[in-house]
């Protein structure tokens, strides 16, 4: 009779794209799995502006991580802040509880990068949790209550004043949807104030907004942009944000409603692993995406500063799954006693919505721009939400908003006046 | 060339059920409406507890104020907390600023009594506003995940025990629902317990549930009750609440989650009136709905005492509509120089769900119970839901939760893990 071997304890820690997938791809492993997040739900980053700009309800764009995986009977799922990492000693810690691990997947992703000015995010906040957009939410919706209320003209426009700094696809989504919401949504609905007179500004330090994009789609979305009514700023750094609003340059513009979506800052997490980070603190892993000295301890996700010939590979929703399901076939392949293979990251592509039915799609040798695009988007988004339920709530949500322009998540749910 | 007369101010206090109906029943007035609310949204509260079970998304019971009233365009909306209220000069002041009026109507609600125990309040939330129905979501979610967390026996136990206070129709629906979760929509989704070992136990100091209906319909709401799983006690007050539980009389439960349904509390600008409240806060009013002495101030909703032969009008929505419809029915009459007619409540019954698939109707002469009573209590709440996309996605919500068991607004937004 053979001895009982104990099954492998994998940790993994965080439970968006790149450690669920890296979960469900070992749904057949003979292994314990522990999968911690701070969160009790699955969040599908890609629509945040959506329930930020309130044309989704929280719920239609998250799941709840054990839902997801209520049949994968090798996974505990714990709802934790992990506080330390032990890489020699192979322990993560959460609080006063040691969780022993032979293998660990950090996957703990991203948060907004303020270049060392870390005092701007209050007055700034990103958008990378539903909590921030339902913060985001609630502050852009003041806004236009508080221009209402307001009796002094300059401090009815800093109301009526909305900074979008970072020209990215999240920063252009954000900037399309504010004009969109600013001309059309809250039409009719004031008496003192016309929030088409809002002025909507998008700023980006670098010389054209969606900087991954080719030139020409670029282009394409600026002027979509600039369509909508969005003012675009490129090439001007800001370089102060504070309660009354910004510096672009040395150009003051008064604001009260700055949102962020520039710069990236590996999680903090990232830095315990003992292997240095880059300047977005991002962890450097080798070829199987573990790091170097401890071929146990893997890093997947935004995380993960994964060189490639042309560049790095990007911080998108594909790559974090790419790089989860590559993290589980290694495992497997470990536990079967073989060696993994390199991870090879396949580039399908970027997408960008510019508000209502425009888009910019980058698929290599095929680009597509306006209206095509805009249904691409969709179709793409919609396939990979997580449960039916949430595709149809929101395909509703959606057709709901082009026939009408409303936008029925606009309600203010964090307490005060 | 006559003088041009000033449009006389009203000004309506609350966006709920009586400041609302009284606003649209003003929408032909020539006068200027200034209705203003602490929050920018009507709330659908009779169906609050499906937001803080997750079954349903906050935006899908609650309506922004100034879209359903966006083609009224005598009515102002403020989103503002009324500081104070000057009854013989005429004002209402949010902050610094006043707001002058000819007729006013008071309409801001109730919230829950802890019957002099105000300390009570953070172990045991009550059920009146979106944030609430949030919290106390994110409450019940966090214990089970608290259980299956807990090392210590008696710590998972009173993880697992949920005390619901009070067994009016709010106390009713949260214990049938909990007990659907537990032994339903969880199952399979925890690994160290058995979410189906949960207690829920539905406490009333009085001696029966659902008091305000018929006996039999009373009798008929305990045995659902347990059917589901939930212990009823009757004739038991409440006598302490603590971070470890409550007393029963004198006996101790543990228990880390409490809920309050007990007790009603008109709201502190009642007070402000100077005619006096009734032990619940709730103001008297005379046979128009105004107050003794001041014909130009009118009390509406949960706020107001009214009586009638039967005894009081009951704190429910239709109440309250009416209340609001009959505020302008008068201020329309005054505003033609005539008089109004003195309030008549229609009472056209009671309504309460009892988890899945049953419920109790008491409609005077016919009275409903189980599944019949259910599909009235549906049709009945998806009819007055206000909005169209609400009642399609709550349509969907419900009809997936019914075949599934599945409850999709399972997620914990509010911050701390």
């Amino acid at each position: 009779m053979r001895a009982v071997q104990a099954r492998p304890r994998i940790i993994v820690i965080g439970g968006g794209f790149a450690g669920l997938w890296a979960v469900r791809g070992l749904r057949r492993a003979a292994a314990d799995i522990l999968l911690i997040d701070s969160r009790n739900h699955h969040t599908f980053q890609p629509l945040l502006y959506q329930v930020a700009t309130a044309g989704l309800a929280a719920p239609s764009i998250a799941a709840p991580l054990r839902h997801i995986l209520r049949r994968q009977s090798n996974v505990t799922v714990l709802l934790g802040q992990v506080t330390s990492l032990d890489v020699p000693q192979r322990q993560v810690r959460i609080g006063e509880t040691a969780y022993p691990y032979d293998y660990l997947l950090v996957a703990t992703g991203a948060a907004h990068a303020y270049f060392g000015h870390d005092e701007w995010a209050a007055h700034a906040p990103g958008l990378k949790t539903l909590e921030d957009a339902l913060a985001m939410r609630a502050r852009v919706l003041r806004a236009f209550e508080r221009a209402e209320a307001a009796e002094d003209p300059a401090e009815r426009d800093a109301w009526l004043t909305f900074i979008i700094v970072g020209a990215g696809a999240t920063g252009v989504e954000l900037a399309g949807t504010l004009a969109e919401i600013a001309r059309h949504t809250l039409k009719d609905e004031f008496r003192r104030i016309d929030p088409a007179t809002a002025h909507v500004l998008l700023v980006e330090a670098g010389p054209r907004v969606l900087p991954a994009f080719p030139e020409p789609l670029s282009a394409n979305a600026r002027r979509h942009l600039e369509r909508l009514g969005v003012v675009v700023h490129t090439g001007r750094p800001i370089t102060r944000v504070d309660e009354r609003g910004v510096l672009i340059g040395a150009e003051p513009i008064a604001a009260r409603t700055v949102l962020w979506a520039a710069g990236v800052a590996g999680s903090p997490l990232g830095r315990a692993l003992g292997v240095g980070v880059d300047s977005a603190g991002r962890v450097p892993v080798t070829a199987d995406l573990s790091i170097a000295g401890h071929p146990e301890v893997f890093v997947a996700g935004d995380l993960a500063r994964v060189e490639r010939p042309s560049g790095l590979v990007p911080g998108i929703a594909p790559a974090a799954k790419q790089m989860g399901h590559h993290v589980a076939q290694t495992l497997r392949a470990r536990l079967r006693g073989t060696r993994g293979k390199p991870f090879r990251y396949r580039h399908y592509g970027l997408l960008a919505t510019i508000g209502r039915m425009a888009a910019v799609v980058d698929l290599g040798r095929v680009r597509l721009t306006g209206v095509v695009a805009w249904w691409f988007w969709l179709v793409a988004h919609l396939f990979f939400l997580i449960g039916f339920r949430n595709r149809l709530v929101v395909l509703i949500d959606w057709a709901n908003a082009y026939w009408t322009y409303r936008r029925d998540a606009r309600i203010i749910v964090d307490g005060s006046p």
